[in-house]
């Protein structure tokens, strides 16, 4: 099946009303740091904190009715979690997600607060992916896989219609637009709302270091995999490899990507506490990292950058605010 | 002067497009807590961190152009001041702030990044109004009072107009709007504004225990004082007591005051960042607290609370995050 912007459209019908249009915000200290204008997509105030509430309303609306009666399962970090543990709520669909043991303790909790049945797999031994499908088939409950599924790339595309909307007000037509990725769901969802709706602007991916396989796929032309599976404070964009139905997209689509450190985002989540009073998890953070200590790698006049969520314990948050009086 | 809807719809022509329509927020598990819709209108996510941009912008945009030559002087504890600083550098206006010693080190340093002079005194042995006055004279300055002057009022009902103008939409046109209150100017132009645009909804001061002046004013029917100018977190609004211009609206238009703990505005900080993702500071924390913690007080089905900055040091919120764990 083929994704078009027919299907982003359909998505944002759906989800209309039920989450939010979020602020572009802006700093002038964040401009001057950067040596540009720097347009944040504050998605961190999405409904349950991150982008994915999205597609996971966009998914999960889109089921039959038996479907919802079954219920759905997810696997998830937790941002997915609580995206898919919301909608399936309102849906009154049952919902059973499949989180890792060493995920934010805010998140687990947080999808548990959302009514979701939560099951914790090991991360370093355990293959979500068929834990995922043995769970689905004895229950006979639907997938709702967290980045290749096309109404979840659909409803993160939703993201790319709001900021092609306000391209032309903010005058960043031409702005490039920095992305998280980890699975793709979200770049491959933006870049292509903006081929159609903001022909001037491109999506570009941004990842952390250790986890750059979107960036090396990007460069080699074909789905390169990380060697490590864990170990970065980055938990909401640690995804092995790019999706089957996302990496076509982010090919013909993206330009090249960013990798940044742990140490930038920490750094990141400061500065956007400090200038813009948003609260950024650190996988969140990685785009607009990109935007502040990579100013050479970037050649528009505007960048716009997604802080694509907000769902962080506070140990790793108050670590973020010590780069303040650094 | 008499002020009415119409200052408030020219200051919200004058302000559109220089300062952010701030969204509306909420979450189930701030609702649960509660056990009442609770609506967060986020001022700490407009430009300077807190909803002084609005008023300092319609003051300083309606001054003359010789005024506009000569110069801007404010005190402030540092919202206001930024505020200032703000409107007048776009406006080419030179701005002096009076800034007391004891403010928070990220509003003073804020002020002087937007390019102003700031001026420190001493919150607790000199007058700032008597220094402000003689700074004024000597220099030839207009004085941009942080309440008592009638821009900055209507500057500030712009944030009543928008709450308004969401109400249908939200269905809480019969909601009480919880405000924090230091000299009432957010307060009283909130309540112009609902007035006449929402006349179900009513507006309440929120204030700290120990600077509850605008609280016994309401009982009293009089001006009262506060015995104390200094020694709360919530620096943003210890006022002395409420102003000559917004008293007699503040008497005519409000409903009962609200009085919070410190411990409460810390606990109601913690829960912002949790669940609503943004950065709240103490003296803008208080009528969500109100929400969360009286509840008994409140009677309106839904409740709409401002949360009017986010100018806040690390140490405090730090202090605060504490709370989660509790």
């Amino acid at each position: 099946m083929t994704l078009s912007i027919h299907d982003i459209r359909a998505a944002a019908r759906r989800i209309a009303g039920h989450v939010r249009q979020t602020p572009i915000l802006s700093s002038p200290a964040l401009d001057a740091l950067a040596g540009r204008r720097v347009l944040i997509k504050a998605e961190c105030l999405q409904e349950t904190g991150s982008f994915k509430a999205r597609g996971a309303w966009s998914a999960i609306s889109n089921l039959t009715d038996l479907q919802k009666e079954l219920g759905v399962i997810a696997y998830s970090s937790g941002n997915h979690a609580q995206g898919v543990a919301r909608a399936a709520r309102a849906h009154q669909c049952p919902a059973t997600i499949i989180m890792p043991k060493d995920a934010p303790a805010a998140k687990i909790q947080g999808t548990r607060d959302l009514g979701a049945q939560v099951v914790l797999y090991d991360r370093a031994t355990e293959d979500r992916d068929a834990l995922g499908a043995k769970l689905a088939t004895e229950r006979e409950l639907t997938l709702i896989k967290p980045f290749d599924n096309a109404d979840v790339i659909a409803g993160q595309g939703t993201v790319g219609l709001e900021i092609a909307n306000a391209a032309r007000s903010l005058q960043a037509e031409e702005a490039e637009v920095l992305v998280p990725a980890g699975g793709g769901g979200l770049l491959s969802g933006i870049a292509l709302a903006l081929e159609n709706d903001a022909p001037g602007m491109r999506a570009r991916p941004v990842e952390p270091e250790g986890f750059d396989d979107v960036t090396r796929s990007l460069i080699s032309g074909a789905p390169e995999h990380n060697t490590q599976l864990s170990g970065s404070i980055c938990d909401a964009i640690l995804t092995p490899s790019p999706g089957n139905l996302t990496f076509p997209i982010i090919k013909r689509l993206c330009r090249p990507g960013l990798v940044v450190s742990e140490e930038d985002c920490l750094h990141a989540m400061a500065l956007a506490f400090r200038h813009l009073k948003i609260v950024v998890e650190p996988g969140g953070a990685v785009a607009l990292a990109a935007a502040l200590f990579q100013p050479d790698q970037i050649r528009s006049d505007s960048v716009v950058v997604i802080a694509s969520g907000g769902n962080v314990d506070t140990k790793i948050f108050i670590r973020a605010l010590e780069y303040l009086d650094k």
